[in-house]
Parts: C-alpha cells; sequence; structure tokens
C-alpha cells in the first residue's frame, strides 16, 4: 500500500524552526521528500544540509562563497514556494522575510504550514483573502495555533472563545525598575521553551503574545473580543478554545515545538514519535494560571490596539518591533526602549484603510527608519 | 427550515440525572418531544413531571395510587426504550434498573444517551455487540466519558492513552482509621459535584472511578493497560486522551452535570446556555493532580481486577458495591465495609467465560443474596 510521500520546501531551514522541521523528516524519512531549502545568512549550516537531503533547490542570503552545489540549482524562496513539484511549504523563517513567500505558496495552491507570525500579523486579511479564493488551507506551526487547531478538529461552530495561554516569559513579577535593566543574555533564556532570539525576546517582553492575538484573529477567523490571554507559566497547557454550550477544550504536552511541527506535517494523521516525551501526571502537580501583566508588560496591549485598528498598524507593530529587538540585542536600547519605540511608532503613524502589499511594505520599511532614527536621537519613555 | 424535533424518553426522570435532562429540556423546549418518562418510587414527582410534559408514555415501580394519568398510557420502561415513536433513549436510572432498557433501546435501533454505568460494567460486551450489530451510537452522558468523546471528536486514531480525572472524593489523604468511623452523611457530602446517592457513595470510596474505567474500555474500545487515573479535585478538568503523538487533549468546564448531558443531546451541535457556568481564568488559579491512593481505597483496584478478569466478575463487583452501599446507607455496615465486602463476593465467585445476559442476571443475583448474608454474618475485613 504505502503511504504518499508529502514533497516539501522549508524556508528558512537553518532557524530554530527550520531545524527541528528537518528532525521531524529524519525520525519518519519515508514519507517525506525534500525539495528545496532555503536560509538567510548561515550557509555553514545550509551546505550541511544540502548536502544530507539533497534538495533539488536551495537558495541563501548569504555571499555566495560556493555558487554551485553537486545537484542543487539555485532558486529564489518565492519561486520555490510556488513551485509545481512541491506539495508543502514550511515557513520557518522569522520577521518579514516570511511575506512574500507565504503568498507565493498560497497564491500557488500549496498547503503552508506556517511559523512566520509576522506575514499574518502584517498582511492577514490579503493572506486569509487568497488562500480562500485557492482553497488553501494554512497549518499552524506555532504551539498555540497548533493546540487550537488540534482543539477545533472535528468540531462544527466556530469558537465562542480561543484563550491563549503565555508562560508569562523569564521577566514575570518584575517591576519596571528590574525591567529597564534586563541583559540580553537574560532575555535570551526563557523558561520553558528553546526558541529563536528575535521569538524569545518577543516572549520576553509579552510582544509574541500579542502578535499571537493578531494571528488567530485570522487563522480562525474570530473577533478579537473573543480572543483573550492567560499566563501559564508551566507551558503546558498551550491554549484553549471555549465552545458556545460552555465547554473547553485544551491541547496538552510537554513544551516541544517537534510536536506541533509533526501535526501540521503528518495532518490528518498523528504518528507516534519516541523522541517526543509524554505527560506524566503522577510527575505533573499543578498547572497554574494568572491574568497578564498589562501595565509593565505594554507590548500585549500595544499588539491588540495595532489590531484592532488595522490597516497598516500591525504592519507598523512588526517593524518596529523587529527594529527595535535587533536594538535591544546589539546593546544600543534598554529593555523597555522596545515597547516604548513600538508605541511612538504606533502614535505617530498614519495608516491606510485595506492596504496593498506595496502599501505594507512601504509603512514596514518608514516604521524601520523612523525606528532607526528615533533609537538614535532623543526620544523619551 | 427549523429545527427536527428529537423524540425522548427518559429512563430515570426523577434521578439527579433525570431531573437534570428535563432542565435541558426546559431550556431548549423546541427541540424535543418527550415521549416517555419512567421512574422508580418517586410517583410524586413523576406526576409532576408527567404533568408538565405531557409524555404518551410512563411507568413507575411504586405502588400505582394513581392508576389512571389523563393522556398518558403506562408502558414498561423496555418497551418505551424500544418504542417506534422513540429517536433517543436517555438511561437516568442507576444500578440494575439501567440494564434491561439499554439493550432494549440497542436493539430497536435507537440512539442511547447512557448515564447508567453498571449496565456497560456487568454487560459491556453484549451491549457494545449488539450497539455495533444494529448500528447504534451509545452516547456517554458522564461527565468523564463525555470529555473522552469531545477529545476525540474529528479524531481518527484510537487513543493512545485516557486519562480518567477524579476528584478524589471528600476522604482524599484520610487514613485507614479516619475512614472506618466515616458516617453516612459525611459520606453524601461530595466536594464537587452534586448527584444521586449511589454514585456520591461510590465517588467516596473510588468505585466510581473504577466502574468508570470499566465503561471507558467499553465505549472506547480501550485497552485496562491504555486507561490512567489521576486525582485532580478541582473537578474542571473532566478527563483527557493522548494521542499517538503524544499530543494530550483535555475537556474542562465547572463541574456541572448539565453540559455533559446537554452535550449527549444536542451532538452534533453545541447550543449556547444561559444557565451553564463559563470558565473564569483570571478566577482559576491553579488546577493540581496527585496519583490516586490505592491503598485506602481499593474498591478502585479491584474494579480493575474484576474488569481485567471479565466475565461474570464485573456484575458480581456491581452487584456487591450496589447492595453493600446501600448497607452502609442505612448504618448496617462501616465505610470500609464496601471495599471488604466486594472483595471478598470476588474471591468467592466462580466467574463464566462470555456469560450470556441471563448468567449475568444469575451472578448478580448471587452476588447481592451472598454479600447481604456476608453482611448479617461473621466477616472479617
Amino acid at each position: 500500500m504505502g503511504n504518499p510521500v508529502k514533497k516539501i520546501a522549508i524556508l528558512g531551514s537553518t532557524g530554530s524552526i527550520g531545524q527541528q522541521t528537518l528532525d521531524i523528516i529524519r525520525t519518519f524519512p519515508q514519507r517525506f521528500e525534500i525539495i528545496g531549502l532555503t536560509a538567510g545568512q548561515n550557509t555553514e549550516l545550509l551546505n550541511k544540509q544540502i548536502e544530507e537531503f539533497k534538495p533539488k533547490f536551495y537558495w541563501h542570503g548569504g555571499k555566495d562563497a560556493k555558487t554551485d552545489i553537486a545537484g542543487s540549482e539555485k532558486l529564489s524562496p518565492e519561486e520555490l514556494a510556488g513551485h509545481p513539484t512541491v506539495d508543502l511549504v514550511v515557513i520557518a523563517a522569522s520577521g518579514k522575510a516570511g511575506l512574500a513567500p507565504t503568498l507565493a505558496a498560497v497564491k500557488a495552491g500549496k498547503t503552508v504550514a506556517l511559523a512566520n507570525k509576522e506575514s499574518l500579523v502584517a498582511a492577514g486579511e490579503i493572506i486569509t483573502t487568497e488562500a480562500k479564493k485557492h482553497g488553501v488551507r494554512i497549518l499552524p506551526i506555532d504551539s498555540e495555533h497548533s493546540a487550537i487547531w488540534q482543539c477545533l478538529r472535528g468540531e462544527n461552530q466556530p469558537p465562542a472563545r480561543i484563550i491563549l495561554t503565555a508562560s508569562g516569559g523569564p521577566f514575570r513579577h518584575y517591576s519596571k525598575t528590574e525591567l529597564e535593566a534586563v541583559t540580553p543574555q537574560q532575555a535570551l533564556k526563557h523558561p520553558s521553551w528553546k526558541m529563536g532570539r528575535k521569538v524569545t525576546i518577543d516572549s520576553a517582553t509579552l510582544m509574541n503574545k500579542g502578535l499571537e492575538i493578531i494571528e488567530a484573529r485570522w487563522l480562525f477567523d474570530t473577533p478579537f473580543d473573543r480572543i483573550d490571554v492567560v499566563v501559564h507559566p508551566q507551558s503546558i497547557i498551550h491554549s484553549m478554545v471555549e465552545f458556545p454550550d460552555g465547554s473547553t477544550k485544551a491541547q496538552l504536552s510537554h513544551p516541544d515545538m517537534r510536536l506541533p511541527i509533526q501535526y501540521a506535517l503528518s495532518y490528518p494523521e498523528r504518528w507516534p514519535n519516541q523522541n517526543v516525551t509524554k505527560m506524566n501526571w503522577d510527575k505533573t502537580k499543578e498547572l497554574t494560571f494568572e491574568a497578564p501583566d498589562m501595565e509593565s508588560f505594554p507590548c500585549l496591549k500595544l499588539a491588540v490596539e495595532a489590531g484592532k485598528r488595522g490597516g497598516t498598524y500591525p504592519a507598523v507593530l512588526c517593524a518596529a518591533d523587529e527594529t527595535a529587538v535587533e536594538l535591544f540585542l546589539s546593546g544600543q536600547i534598554k529593555f523597555t526602549d522596545i515597547a516604548c519605540l513600538v508605541e511612538q511608532l504606533l502614535f505617530e503613524h498614519q495608516s491606510l484603510f485595506r492596504p496593498s502589499l506595496d502599501e505594507i511594505a512601504a509603512a514596514d520599511a518608514w516604521a524601520r527608519e523612523k525606528t532607526m532614527e528615533l533609537a538614535a536621537g532623543a526620544y523619551r519613555c
């Protein structure tokens, strides 16, 4: 009989999600064929991956030291995402880089496994409209959205309420003064998840949860006032859905990104994976919950406000945040300046109604430049 | 357009589940038509229900003071369960009384909403075989099994593991000596659920959880070694299912039997019900878990052992327990004697392989008589 082989392109294969996606594919080699891999700057790891998986196509954004990789052809991420030989496109790149290939994949009718938050945040309406038009499924890879998707499985009514869980990050219960002194080293240590640098900092500011609210709004066609956040430091419940009858479903596991990645790759099947640690209820003593601290972590509020206002505000939110996180990681601004800069950018921005992709790109470029300008000059927080 | 009206018979309408079922039907009067109601001894309440819902048929096991109820005809529970005008049979009677009507409903091809544990425990193989033969769905009304059923909704693989949650009852952490002194009044006060007397005592001994394990084995065709119990005193997570990929789903709500009852009645839809309190995650501070205490609560172990051995052991377990609970409630034996008597009965019983219904009835009768005999005489615990 045999199972159909899924032909996969991974965009951003050298990042945290990309590497873990390849880990799943290593575990189930008969199920997949890697058609293409793309990376940003990490050409050394990409070359190793190309040697191991022998994709037809590759791409990277680094200097082209090695122009000729035996048997592999260089192809742009957008072309790869829409290539006729590809069934499933994994968008593992973080930040702005995810948007164009996501749209290319959707327009070409490919199933998209999406780990990139920013594309849906900045252009959620465009992407979901195109997806509907082309009959394309966008499968979330984020643990929270995978949880919601799993809870909605088989249900025939929209959620009454989505409850996104948040670990609260490493600085839960910190005072404003303590937060001002936070270093990049401290912020890069997440208490429960091993993730890339950008998303780890976003988790520490709670911007990550804010972006996830906007993502959930588009993925599950649910209005903002039906999406709540609850802090759950153990990161065992990955999110919940409340149904119209008052029943709630939750999806749980040890924090391990391989689980949501595998679920998106294996869907609608679920495959046994020995490498994933199962829950042990004799050792799990408690799951706790608390309300998020909106005062100390203003990014969450800013994201919801940008999401509700719509237009080009979410794109500005993303671009300002991405720029500010870079500035924080390179020691140029304080941890608390991230929220401060994002807020100023949103304040100064003049949004457009139902922006085109070009207008979103222009808002993005404006926000990056303006963030740098503010950070370099005198800004008040 | 209009929604189809479900024509319902409620067997055991004056008990806790029966009354709550009528409460749901009162909330959604256009959705249901009550064809028949039956009760045991509580003819006063039954008469009130007949006046309110005007069923075609009724039955009760009390003295027939009122032989002629205007417009309603007396009909035996079995005949009612299989009556051509009935779509859905709610088996709300507890104990032995549920078995015959459950089988009658199944053989007549009716959808069965089952709150009665004992019928599946004593005759699970017969009932599920008949249900398969007649293409009948057995919809669980128990909160735990409803939770499992909801978690399995839309999944196309059998569970890797079922995790039944238990409140632990009112005597969690009691010593053996403390348990010996427990009075019926104490045992009838359950910390989280409002239920009938029999199931409340079974919850206090953990026999209830043992019966639920056997029930789950039949309802979800899952072997005993894949069914675990975890004590969760808040009774918010009603049970969980672990899937082959290591992902777990849980169903949660405030402890309110109206939710699983309504789910079985409205399935596959979910109807908004203002009377059901929704979860408030700002007020839910923690969910805790611990292993069940098998030493102080031997009924759990006895039930699993009886279930695994099969034959007529589960019928003897049920009958001995039902008799012992009655003896405890009437002050004739101690709380800890319930487990002791059940154990002795299982020890003395000679089981049959794949028993017929008559053989199950004979084992039941033997167990009841023997339990009374042991309780009246000298027995050692």
